[in-house]
């Protein structure tokens, strides 16, 4: 449970905990040590303890290295130590490469002798016993005792590019090192991460940082994606997780991040049945609803992959750091059917293939006469045989189209040395004439070919779906941080946050019923329909005659939650007489059923029609803490799951989004002459509801409001029943 | 307009249009020449007339070459005629690659020379002005009086690899040919399917035949995948679409595939506006609905993608022709994360990750202790030290799981040559000894390790993600073949659809009325409610006697359709005589403000509530001809556009499919403790609609049932109210 920070010093902002950032200048020690002592060092390369060792070697590592092996003087020809406190000098970093039943008792000597953070890769622990749980816990008292982070067990490591830091023994790098580059990864498995670092590498993406988590005993992901979002180097953080363990450090994480313009491509898995079983069977943790990562993902602007594929596309794409300013997406192609397929995929992605504008059009026309002009821009194979076609139109489609982004169709046409020549001289200077344009070219042609259209700062995909749907996330990305003109998400800010009482006490949320759950919510700015509380039939008629009719009538009871089921519910009364009659009845028949329930009367209520019924409540994840929930009512939430979800807290324009995110959004709009429903009042609702419950968190396990019923425009929006369930003892 | 076939002779179904087979073998001309004339024949190899040429020579064409200039006496070596006549064999197939103002000249003469069929490669025809559409006019009249079939104009020909017919000018092939193989590829598209063709030789895929279908002034994309189904060499068609111009042909193309268990893959653009807007204006022709391309080939079992990766993808999957028997998909893994992401993607393709038999489980922990053992299979990274360990694993999969599938990701662990020599050895024999299940390795490295697992019987994607979706495509045509013992599309039986009078007549289907459109429905078996039709206030009485109460009236007049504006509708009158009296009050209220209308008196009905509400209807697509649609009424067809379609006729297995598809079909399931809504006697109207529609297509524009009640389970579903509209004059 991570969601029990106290509020913030601008409200009710969570933030990480205390003293969270020296721990976080310690994992600091993982990515860049002076000093490394590999324990359990060997001259096999292929070895857990040799190859950490040939890579730091072979990688352009300049600090200390130290091998110790009580064995051996001498490791892959370096001077080896007998045990790390032997070493002369300081420790900032330890590789242990040990039996797991050795592991413990070489973290206590490193713990006294100043080691900053140490690297387990031995497996053996919480995966796979008792035995081995036992000996985690051993490992993370020594790091809460000594301050010494530990990175693992179980896991593949770390490395740093910017400084030649290789702390792994994946064969990722058995063939080469990659690049260093703006972007980081981060992940849980190890096999993931690997495999991520082959593919950059085959793919020329470079990586500066690279970590893996394995059993997180002390490091976790959130916080290695934190350390990453606050580091000047990183542009775009990769992550890879089956289960979050520390919700509020995975959200800090976010926001950093997005404050920051820095993008989070992230692949999340155990997002079926069968996916999540696999997953708590592989990592042991308790991963929460996949629909509250969806909404946590959404809500900050994190790009979620559905596949290895697509997180290293969308990554790659992102790493020049262009994000485009707005989704109008400029299309041209030699094949006129794969501008049309560009097209379809432009809109898919939700991007926008806004037509050339006239006069521009009318350029192209003059370049080339049989072009398509519109948008997508075909220029044809003429655009083969005259080396000046290209660049032409592109220069048209640039100045004149008020593209955020360009992508180009080539075929496989630069396979051809000549014609990839000529592209690259149609292309000169482009990149630096228009340096806010996105601009993507997608053909097929060989690694060095690639590169080169890279290295003059394009992005190349080989095929054209992928292409548009990179573009896409990087102008989603825009939208997030705030460089789109159109809807932007906003960073939370506390001071947009509704303002509602301070949080309530234990003893306020005992024995409520319906009426005293209303009372709690109307304090916090939910409105209610003007209500009362009767105790009996005459109490019941005065009520009414003060109403506008017809009423409606329900039992009020903390010991009763189904009203209906003890016909607790009456509807449509006319007149006040006949409200106080269908009172006594009421009272009469629940008396008589459930003797044992404390009832505080009849609540009188004014009917309220003519509105669309929704549904919110608030329910809290083993991760993210309190979620609030939105939908429509009745078949849409019961059949259709038309439902979607934000982590609280959170403002209206948060609010406003989630409640455009329904399939049904349309109903609130108005269907069949009827009015559009009061939106504003409705988020308003929402954002308070988040509040609420954020500010509660530690006492509320459930809200419930079914149905609130949101009037015409203008007119507001009404909880017509409540439930509160406190947190149980 | 092709869907105006004639009865075949098992009542409704559509067939090719007569003669069709005997032009269909001189589509073979195009495929399977014994001898070429290649007119405009160059020296220059970059040319038109010089790369089909050059491509002949060296492809291993056996049969005879006519290169025709009138220029010169040799070209590229051989002897070169000034005319197709002066040729002194037989010529079965002419390459034309002339400007296009000698094209139909050099036509003509083709055809008094006895050439069976001509490949036109040149521009300038329909495509590019009013004058190049005349030209393209005379093309067809030549092609019509002469019987020689033409393809193209503004085409790339075609190829046909099984005998070295390449009679293309495509530069995909300039760096070599393709593998003769199972997959035939038909695109509208020059570009794209010479693209294809690129892809394939990069990925090792061979193609048997290519063909690229241009202007389409004689033969069209439908007819050459009406051949390539027919073709015993075909497994697989790959198409590319814009424009399908002959509904007719195309439905009997994908009729035939799937009767002989061929897969045909397909990427039809102009799905989105922008791009339907960019295909109409590539291609010239109107190219209908998407939603009914969709429906088409769901019906028809065709795979629909969504790119070019997509579609080769799949193609690749099928090529090998082996479809799993059931849907139960087995995940190995070396990487517990690839695992659970694979499950994810299993669940998202629609397949089953059904868990191992607890004997298997417990065989696959006494080789791996710590495997994940339920499924995914994570047989870890000591898969990679013990050679014995995959073998083992994979055994107990296949000969104790019942997958019909099987997926297994090895990261990019088979780059390294040792590791690929380990599974290699672990494969042995598999192959041969499971045959029916569907084996793919997901890894990734050089392509000589690829090629060579594929040699061996197994296919193999890079990405994991791609992999499960290839492994669900080929499933899905399983189940479209009839392989699979779960849900199975049926091949449409004309024995099995409902029997409905004979065709009306134009005369019946002027100056319908609700009732009299109503009576053509009952007639066709769609049940209606026990209506009357009462000439006066005297005689709604009488007719309300005789019904249970409460009853409905409704105007009753062909020159009314909106009702309720008149006034011409009151519900729920509760006796005999308050009906009277309303329909006296209507039909005086209906002339005063209708005087022009015939009014033929008051259609007295019972009220029919408890069921739930849907709507369907018939429109005619300007492609496929009539298309049934269906959904759930009120706001769930409005706001959230939940319809489905299907082409016209199909049987009551379609129908029921149909309803299966919208996504509030819960609500046909019963919710809230609401029954199970009668969906047999749904599907059976649906299918007697189509039916319906499909008898009387010539005369029928529109049909609109709505509602269309349908009651509890047992009680049927009636048409409370229909709309009948014919073909305008």
């Amino acid at each position: 449970m991570n969601h029990d920070n106290s509020f913030s010093d601008v409200g009710v902002l969570p933030r990480a905990e205390e003293g969270g950032d020296m721990q976080l200048a310690c994992i600091g020690s993982i990515f860049a040590p002076a000093s490394v002592a590999i324990i359990g060092a060997s001259d096999d390369i292929r070895r857990i303890g040799g190859r950490p060792l040939r890579y730091l070697r072979e990688s352009g590592f300049a600090g200390c290295i130290y091998p110790v092996n009580p064995n051996r003087d001498v490791v892959q020809g370096l001077k080896t130590y007998p045990t790390v406190d032997c070493i002369p000098g300081l420790v900032d970093l330890a590789i242990v490469a040990l039996p797991a039943d050795l592991v413990v008792a070489a973290l206590e000597a490193c713990a006294a002798k100043g080691v900053k953070a140490a690297i387990v890769f031995s497996a053996g622990f919480a995966e796979a016993d008792n035995e081995g749980e036992r000996r985690q816990h051993a490992m993370l008292k020594i790091a809460r005792n000594s301050g010494m982070r530990i990175l693992g067990p179980n896991c593949l490591g770390a490395f740093n590019m910017h400084t030649g830091f290789v702390g792994t023994f994946t064969q990722a790098l058995d063939q080469g090192f990659v690049d260093a580059g703006p972007i980081a990864i981060a992940s849980q498995s190890g096999a993931c991460g690997g495999h991520l670092a082959y593919l950059c590498r085959q793919r020329g993406i470079g990586i500066g940082y690279w970590i893996t988590t394995g059993n997180e005993a002390d490091i976790g992901l959130s916080e290695s994606m934190l350390w990453l979002a606050r580091s000047p180097k990183v542009r775009v953080i990769v992550a890879y997780a089956e289960a979050i363990r520390d919700g509020a450090m995975f959200i800090e994480a976010l926001r950093v991040a997005r404050a920051s313009g820095k993008a989070i491509v992230m692949l999340k898995v155990g997002r079926s049945a069968a996916g999540a079983r696999a997953a708590a069977s592989h990592t042991g943790a308790l991963a929460g609803e996949d629909a509250v990562y969806d909404a946590a993902m959404r809500q900050y602007g994190v790009h979620r992959a559905g596949s290895i594929e697509e997180l290293l596309d969308i990554a790659y794409a992102c790493a020049q750091g262009v994000f485009p300013g707005n989704r109008r997406l400029g299309i041209l192609t030699v094949s006129g059917g794969l501008g049309v397929q560009m097209a379809d995929a432009a809109d898919q992605y939700g991007l926008e293939v806004a037509p050339l504008p006239e006069s521009a059009q009318l350029g192209i026309k003059a370049v080339v006469p049989f072009a398509g002009t519109i948008n997508p821009i075909d220029v044809t194979a003429q655009a083969t045989n005259d080396k000046t076609v290209i660049g032409r139109c592109l220069e048209i489609v640039l100045s004149e189209g008020n593209y955020g982004s360009i992508v180009f169709f080539l075929t496989s046409a630069p396979a051809m040395p000549d014609f990839a020549d000529m592209i690259f001289d149609a292309l000169e200077g482009v990149r630096q004439r228009y340096p806010a344009c996105l601009i993507v070219l997608s053909f097929v042609a060989p690694p060095d070919v690639v590169r080169r259209f890279e290295a003059a700062g394009f992005l190349v995909f080989e095929d054209a779906n992928r292409a548009v749907r990179a573009i896409a996330a990087t102008a989603n990305f825009s939208s997030s941080f705030g460089l789109n003109p159109g809807p932007t998400y906003r960073s939370l800010d506390a001071s947009r946050l509704p303002s509602i009482p301070s949080a309530l006490t234990k003893s306020e949320l005992q024995g409520l019923d319906e009426h005293g759950a209303k009372t709690l919510l109307a304090a916090a700015g939910i409105p209610m329909l003007a209500e009362v509380v009767a105790a009996d039939a005459s109490e019941v008629q005065s009520a009414a005659a003060g109403m506008a009719m017809p009423v409606a009538l329900k039992i009020v009871s903390p010991d009763i939650q189904h009203k209906t089921e003890v016909d607790g519910v009456v509807l449509g009364l006319r007149t006040p007489e006949a409200a106080a009659d269908a009172a006594a009845r009421m009272l009469a028949h629940v008396r008589q059923l459930r003797p044992d329930a404390r009832l505080r009367g009849v609540l009188v209520s004014p009917m309220c029609q003519g509105g669309v019924e929704t549904i919110c409540g608030v329910f809290r994840d083993p991760v993210f803490g309190p979620v609030v929930m939105f939908g429509l009512g009745g078949i849409h939430v019961e059949v259709m799951r038309d439902v979607t979800f934000r982590l609280a807290p959170f403002d209206v324009f948060e609010a406003a989004a989630m409640v455009k995110e329904i399939r049904g959004f349309g109903i609130l709009q108005g269907v069949r002459g009827a009015p559009a429903a009061d939106i504003e009042c409705l988020a308003d609702i929402l954002s308070r509801l988040s509040v609420f419950a954020y500010a509660n968190r530690e006492l509320i396990k459930e809200i419930d409001i079914n149905p609130l019923m949101v009037m015409p425009r203008g007119n507001g929006a009404f909880a017509l029943d409540a439930l509160v369930v406190p947190v149980s003892e």
